[in-house]
């Protein structure tokens, strides 16, 4: 049998420290994990693609089984083009398992793609969204965040 | 890197046709899976360990990297010892998730040890103990258990 | 078409105020309810068939397309013998949601019995059980079930 | 006792497989069902009114006591001026059932008017907006919805 | 020790019956309370923040360890600048509980803010955005809000 | 306005590091804090009341304005017999909030008697039946119990 690889799918707006502890153990899970950004037109997002990429490039950047990417439409038409085995999905809350088992549900029906959850650690348990709103209003978000993220959220002051 | 092997422990009392789709995605998804019966003396249970294991033995024989076994104590205990590189758990409902998580996280606290949870297909949301009810109670269950439970749990009348 | 029955099926042990307007609101909708005590042999129970039953009886005497019956084996066995149209379930929690709905989708799939659900409401959010444990404690239950179930579960004191 | 009139109201932008499935269910349990359009001006919808009543049209056109209808402003407004007996609602999750817990407390609390839910069968625990998004990012839905909203959704590539 | 002040945060659009039950209760366990409405300028309010501080005060003029403020920014800064000793949120259903367990976490960690929440009388299980839309459509809200935000959401029709 | 006293009740079987963290915040919320035991002779319980009560002396010692109680029956009675203003509560998870919303307004309906929840901290989302269990299975608690409960639980071996 040959080299399982996993795709980590997600916004990434920005990368928390949450994403990198799943992007961290999933990599140890599987062959190869691509950690790969949902490129989609309708949401308005904090950062564009290229930031968002390069961000997770940063923070991979010492794990030698992960490689980044981003792609447009469904999640399970990219899984059939690149032939990827699992699709990799953090779990924080019941709320986050009701979207999510929709989902899963949905890829595994629509094309026999199957998804693997892991659980959030309790100690990441925000979501990018509550990042965001925290640092726009002024909160420090240093500890929520790898510094790939910090410094592009949070601008150091002039000197 | 070398074989990654997962573990799908469980009562399996008995095996559901919802087990046993968990144990094929698994199968597939990595390298090699070990479906493990916890033993729990304090537990009772419909059929005793071997028949559980036998069962299973019987309904994985077609799966080249699935193996059986059956265990005493912590599942985290049992892990270490058999240097195992994930757990493999289904979800089926809310309540799954929450008793589940607390597992998964404490597991993860006290030894490193993840998890990977797969999402039950909608079709096989019950439990072995609903199996178990409606066989007690004289209904039909031939839909619900592979046929290596079912001749089990609900004998063939004599001729 | 012909007349309708439903069915609420239920431990009843005992009565509660909430029972009561479940089966209240469930006459107001189906042209016939029959209201059943299921008989499980393997769960112990404050009242017996006969005295839950009866407390049904009192508590549905003046409503005129309400009959008391009570059944041995599985809900769906017992719909398809009686020619039940449906199942009436009262939905307190989230928690009972998951359940019911496990139970429901069974008894759909395995005999075309479908269920209806009706939220309890809010005043009524309490389960037999936990009348049970107040009144045990010595805890006043008298606006919690009807006189048929008060006196039967906090006897009078003598005089 | 006269004629009993369930109403199933939804915004059915599209009307789905799991629409449908509720339909038939309730059109068997209520003497009569009607199937009506949600007007709701501030929230914006992929197809008019107009489309949606007539999808419903040609969907339920082979169930003799369905009747398709649309209306502006409250459920329980619509109910009192047309009398209906009850509302019908479909329940897939947990998410959903806190959502409608609350409407069917007001819904009876304001004047009077009762829910009865039914459990979405597991096949079909998909919503309108999973389908019109799946539909958007290209990909095929014709196993989420009926011929009547398939041609209307995803049109036919010319010829 | 001195006096300890808790804090009621909220968007009050408009005050409801529900709220006024917390502020009483959560005045009684405290010794002194500020009910303060928090200003998101990204979020669109029915009514102003000058409104909605006025309605507090009409609500809670007869409570005397009751204050009413309001702040932007982050509560975490806010309790910190205002040294409150603890956050007192209400808590209606299960959605309520992971969205506010996120933030009540998020606050301990980020500043050592802490929260006490109080449930929801089940008679008050509504949101003021459902009050809002009910009196939008043109129901009657009256046993939902005190007067003091009824005469201001469903104005006196001339004379 | 006088002393307002809170009462913190539980089975502390064990007292865990998640309950030494509940006490240590309500005790800086509240004037005075009672822990204290229920007992439930209809519960079998690992640690007998007086070894539960000498646990949380010895944990709480340090804190002046926490006292240590054990109590029969409702904790309603307990709590009008006492004069508590206030009954404190953990809530760890979803399933906890459905068991505790249906005690807390039964408690405040029958008696007026309110209660305060405080969120666990995630590091703290574990039972104290999940502890037994551990330790039952020669499972290493040290991190998840304080040293009062800890020596209790898992003796010393000999030297």
């Amino acid at each position: 049998m040959g080299m399982r690889t996993a795709v980590y799918p997600g916004s990434f707006d920005p990368v928390t420290n949450g994403h990198f502890d799943i992007i961290e153990r999933a990599a140890s899970m599987f062959d190869q994990l691509v950690t790969s950004v949902v490129v989609n037109p309708s949401k308005h997002c904090r950062f564009d693609v290229e930031e968002r990429v390069q961000m997770l490039r940063e923070v991979t950047a010492h794990l030698g089984n992960v490689r980044v990417d981003s792609f447009r439409g469904l999640t399970v038409d990219y899984c059939r083009t690149e032939k990827f085995a699992v699709v990799v999905r953090g779990l924080r809350t019941v709320s986050d398992f009701q979207t999510e088992l929709q989902m899963a549900q949905m890829n595994y029906r629509l094309a026999g793609v199957d998804t693997a959850f892991l659980i959030t650690n309790p100690q990441y348990g925000y979501s990018s969204s509550l990042v965001r709103e925290i640092a726009l209003m002024g909160g420090d978000v240093s500890s929520l965040v790898p510094p790939a993220a910090l410094h592009r959220i949070q601008p150091l002051p002039d000197s």
